[in-house]
């Protein structure tokens, strides 16, 4: 690595008081980093020039060169194409009379043509630091905004899926009697930026633009810009707590032997019970005292004035004041030695209103001062059911292997319920954290990774402090433990101060991308997708592939099928005449279809049929998944139900004894207004959520978990 | 219109069994219908390409001529910016040279030069016929596929519309130092392009590629290319009964005084009862007749060897016998002066097997032949509530003003269940027509403008057999009756025999775009979605603009609202500084959040408060729409769901008197597992539905159905 030109480099700039490089500058920096530059001479005399360009050969370029000169070619400071020593000394005097006083000469460099043009560059992000970019350059850069991004760092593999992502990919190839474009060399382009990104934080913004594919297919930058950080002091950062102290304290937190609640209350019938009721009426067994200092008892329990009457630290202090007496509650913790505070009050920076900033940055301060770890402020808490811990109204007792981590207070009541309820989803723990003062989503998911009990991991977001180490540890998790994730805010500000296109393209939504396809996450778009996903981890073994089989009845699944599979990516295989063949043995011509979907009433009335055709598709290497539609008004004209939970039966049990371990879920539709089909649906799914198969509402629904449940599984054979 | 010189053109290329025009004879073609054309002169000698070089002045372009000269590019026939005679006469040499025994001459003309190329062509649709294309041309054509479609014949407006669908459009501003694009120019190809494809024929294709834009922003075809249909004759289609026969035929089947089903059968308990069952147990009130020569009666009533024996016609004519039995069952029909029939029966064309397909043009000839009106085959048939006619098993008895036109049987029932159940739509007049052996959606479509009783149309459709009358068709009564259209078959294989890219760009997908962009007809993804919308557009008046308000509770609204309005096209409009502080007058700070969404407890608590709210919400002219958001569980909590029912008389009177006739509707949320919460939630909807206020599940599903009330009347806004 030279380290010491680029060094020299940045330091002659600070010195200068300059923050962007000139072109040749510029070139010398990335010419370092791999970049394949188109290298020149500056020279402030006419003659040289022409010497320059009969040594390199014609045709040459022309460009002012100054440390003030920038937008060359909007001021007519760049000549393409010049073919004789007469047309260099012509444009060499227009340049210089046009640039005025910026002009320090001319940079002269061979002419490369090419009508293949993309463009490269680095910005940083508020989020997630240094990204790299990749688009389609030239005149159409802005007018396409084809390109695609990648968080640094990032290795040779992951550079050449960005550049696959493209949509003028096609230029890269065989075009129009062009050779293809040397992609290594792009590719070298694209990992030297990143680490560009990595090892200079004095430096901004790197554009590379155009970079032209020569018709040879050569890589060429013939224009490049890089621009330093005005300030060049790193922001200051709060200090952060170790992550061994972060995982005790959340250790403590979810598994309590006392709890306080400031600010409990005596509980009401009229609206929310209170903090101190929901923990109480959960079924805490541990010590759970309420602080209210014009209260003896509450609920039966005797009431302390402060946290610091107690006499002695508890496990867990729930504060549930007004925000203007959260920093006397906080102050109380550290003087009772109590570290570990989940703080329900709101009012503070989501307000978005001058005193509620005020108020969070005062908290902070006394917070990290007492190094308090602190779940909130403005979030609902903490739900641990094998502690019977909630600090919300409702949610089941049961346990189970996902968690959640939420940003937002309601949807982690919501969701908790929703999944629980209508697809027998239950939790091991859930944090809602709201403004993350101290403990942020990345905190929740680093104790997540190593916590027994969390087999899968769910997410809802809407911003997140660190993006880096988001990046780095869903990367890692997320081999072991699936990571779904919803990211809300759509509209958010994509507000960065950029000054060239490289980063004027990467709105929120494409950074964001660039997060879940370099680290595999999972991501979903509702909070019922989120659970139905889980659903399907949880459920699920792995999928080889992408085709899917499906099988059943109900009015025109065919098209209906093929249009969910198309919609999530999964592939409808056509079946071969020879499995036809065998399935026509069992499965009588009249009211059936064997083709895929196997649209066949018999199956699921005469249910071995259904193991033999399983039989017969899970043999088949292309057919990965098996998806069952049931519809349950026209299967309960049979025998008032009784078919329904024959088959019902059949499928929790027998059947997936015939699918070779290859994943296989029910999709049920109900629409008549029939409250005995209702009581069958309902049966149907306590049988199959009891024998553990995914039940979903619909061909649409299933299709999206298991085109999820590919993605993962392909994201790492893409990787292995 | 130069028509004889175009005549003679097309004449000629057919007596020298050509299809392809030379570019020289295509520009002349072109030029008649309105197209820039860069004109040039055809010369066979050396000595005339440099004098007329010189003449129309350097640089110039020379390109091989010949009949048989195809791919001229890619041969090395085409030389441009040439800049002196000498270069003249060398390319002129080469390219003889190459040509071979198919040079035929040169083509000299003058050189344009400009950035900025795109394409424009016209190519015929199997359903939909002549289409004309528009998009970004030069060597990005193919690897962006950045174009738009429209049907021909469309105006300036349309094709104005058009062009700004483009992705690439900003290449048609000011851009990089070139000039804006004429447009005007532009709209003039591309209705030039719409005239030729309604006018010729004979014309398969139109290639104009490239269409520069030069730096001065005119606009210029410098290559194009016409390709003729082989076959001359257009298609023969089977003679098609008149609107008024059609019209007066379906008035008799949808209020029949007699009914005959052939092939009725005992009722069993075992599965589907039976078409016969079907149709008694829904209450058919006129004459209904069993035809089965194996029975005496059925259920109670006489059975009939065969229709004939009725000894007169009757109204409709129920088929439901095994397929092979279907072309026997017509003769009947014919013979007892039967013409309406509705074939239930399946196992025709839809099966894709030879049978089928033999069979379906077996029972097609007989009943055109017979004059046979038919619904059908594979299809479930109809269902008119206020004639008590329902050919399938379940339906209310309930009707409203939407009527249904289905192509999937399955989807009729599943539909139409869905709406009145779930949201409370009922239905006019159903339609499930499966094989469309003679009367397809577009003759339901045009019977239903007429029909009173409907004031909106709903439509499932795969495919259409003629698409050009259903666009018609859906244009003119879109004004009147919303047309809601599921189009399902996303993977509907787009094979058109096309030879240039200007049809390869057009998958299906793309022409129903334009479809729908053109009609103006409401489009949507899923049956439940149908559903929402038909019921937003029974029980709302116009939309003004996109501007909605969201007030309410729930967890996160603000983040949701926002991303479901964005998703939604809807703009959820933040408040102006006024507008807050007089709402802060009457809502407190504390709990609530007072901007838009207005996120505040308390106007749902106490209702005259939103009545206030919405007084001034109203009063503002962006703001266009109002949801309202109730958080199910979190209402209960206060006064075990008293509080629920206030709110909800109060949203179904008073408060409409406080929106300005601007649509308001309902969004709910509930997760908690209490059947308590589950009742005040059924009671709700029931008191809300009752009063014509449209109830939603959750704040997409509202915002969706918004989104398309707001898309319908911008597309008549536009073109006001």
């Amino acid at each position: 690595m030279k380290t010491t030109s680029a060094d020299r480099l940045i330091r002659k700039l600070r010195t200068e008081g300059r923050w962007s490089m000139t072109e040749d500058e510029s070139k010398k920096l990335l010419q370092d980093y791999g970049v394949p530059v188109v290298k020149g001479k500056v020279v402030d005399r006419v003659n040289d020039a022409v010497l320059y360009a009969q040594k390199i050969g014609f045709p040459v370029v022309v460009k002012g060169h100054g440390a003030k000169l920038s937008h060359k070619t909007e001021r007519g400071l760049v000549k393409i194409n010049l073919k004789s020593a007469k047309e260099v000394r012509e444009v060499f005097r227009v340049i210089k009379a046009s640039a005025g006083s910026d002009w320090e000469g001319c940079l002269v460099a061979p002419f490369v043509e090419g009508s293949r043009e993309f463009v490269a560059g680095l910005f940083r992000d508020a989020q997630f630091g240094p990204m790299v970019m990749f688009g389609l350059g030239g005149i159409f850069t802005e007018a396409l905004a084809d390109a695609a991004f990648r968080i640094a760092p990032f290795d040779e593999k992951e550079a050449r899926r960005m550049i696959g992502e493209i949509s003028s990919r096609k230029l890269l190839g065989n075009f129009r009697g062009e050779a293809p474009a040397d992609t290594d060399q792009i590719v070298k382009i694209l990992v030297g930026l990143s680490r560009l990104g990595m090892e200079r934080p004095e430096i901004k913004e790197v554009d590379i633009n155009p970079l032209v594919i020569t018709p040879k297919g050569k890589v060429a930058a013939v224009d490049a810009l890089v621009v330093l950080n005005e300030n060049s002091d790193p922001p200051v950062r709060p200090a952060q707590y170790s992550t061994k102290a972060i995982h005790e304290a959340l250790d403590v937190m979810t598994h309590p032997k006392s709890i306080a609640v400031i600010g409990a209350t005596r509980t009401h019938s009229e609206g929310f019970p209170g903090m101190f009721a929901c923990i109480a009426n959960f079924g805490f067994e541990g010590e759970l005292y309420p602080v209210n200092p014009r209260a003896d008892e509450i609920m039966g329990r005797k009431a302390f004035p402060s946290l610091v009457d107690i006499g002695k630290p508890v496990d867990l202090v729930v504060i549930s004041v007004p925000a203007p007496h959260v920093p006397a509650a906080l102050k109380d913790c550290i003087a009772s030695g109590s570290k570990n505070v989940h703080i329900f009050s709101s009012g503070f920076k989501e307000t978005g209103e001058e005193e509620g900033i005020r108020l969070q940055n005062e908290i902070e301060a006394i917070a990290r001062e007492g190094g308090l770890n602190i779940v909130g402020p403005n979030c609902m808490g903490l739900y641990i059911p094998k502690a019977r811990l909630l600090t919300w109204v409702n949610g089941p007792v049961q346990s189970g292997p996902v968690a959640f981590v939420s940003q937002s207070g309601g949807n982690a009541q919501d969701y908790t319920s929703y999944a629980a309820e209508k697809l027998g989803v239950y939790f091991s723990k859930v944090f809602s954290y709201g403004n993350a003062l101290t403990l942020d989503s990345t905190d929740f998911l680093e104790y997540l990774e190593k916590d027994d009990e969390t087999k899968i991991i769910t997410m809802y977001l809407e911003g997140v402090k660190d993006g880096r180490r988001l990046l780095e540890l869903v990367t890692r998790i997320n081999k072991t433990k699936p990571v779904i994730i919803m990211k809300a805010g759509l509209t958010e500000s994509g507000a960065r101060a950029v000054a060239s296109h490289t980063g004027s393209l990467a709105g929120g939504e494409k950074i964001w991308n660039a997060f879940f396809r370099q680290s595999g996450a999972v991501r979903v778009e509702t909070l019922e997708e989120m659970a139905e996903v889980a659903l399907a981890f949880e459920r699920l073994g792995k999928t080889a592939g992408r085709g899917v089989a499906v099988m059943g009845t109900g009015g025109g699944i065919g098209v209906a099928a093929a249009d969910a599979c198309t919609h999530e990516g999964l592939n409808l295989a056509p079946f071969d005449e020879g499995l036809m063949a065998k399935l026509r043995e069992f499965i009588p011509p009249a009211g059936n279809m064997i083709r895929n979907p196997v649209d066949a009433h018999v199956i699921l009335i005469e249910p071995p049929l259904l193991g033999k055709t399983l039989d017969l598709l899970s043999a088949q290497p292309f057919l990965n998944m098996f998806i069952i539609s049931l519809h349950m008004d026209w299967l309960f004209a049979r025998g008032q139900g009784q078919t329904t939970r024959e088959i019902a039966a059949y499928i929790a049990g027998e059947a997936r004894r015939h699918t070779k371990g290859k994943p296989l879920v029910v999709a049920w539709r109900q629409y008549s207004p029939s409250d005995s089909v209702r009581e069958t649906l309902q049966a149907v799914k306590t049988v199959l959520r009891e024998a553990g198969v995914p039940v979903y509402e619909g061909i649409p629904r299933a299709a999206k978990a298991l085109g999820k449940l590919s993605n993962y599984y392909e994201y790492y054979r893409d990787r292995r």
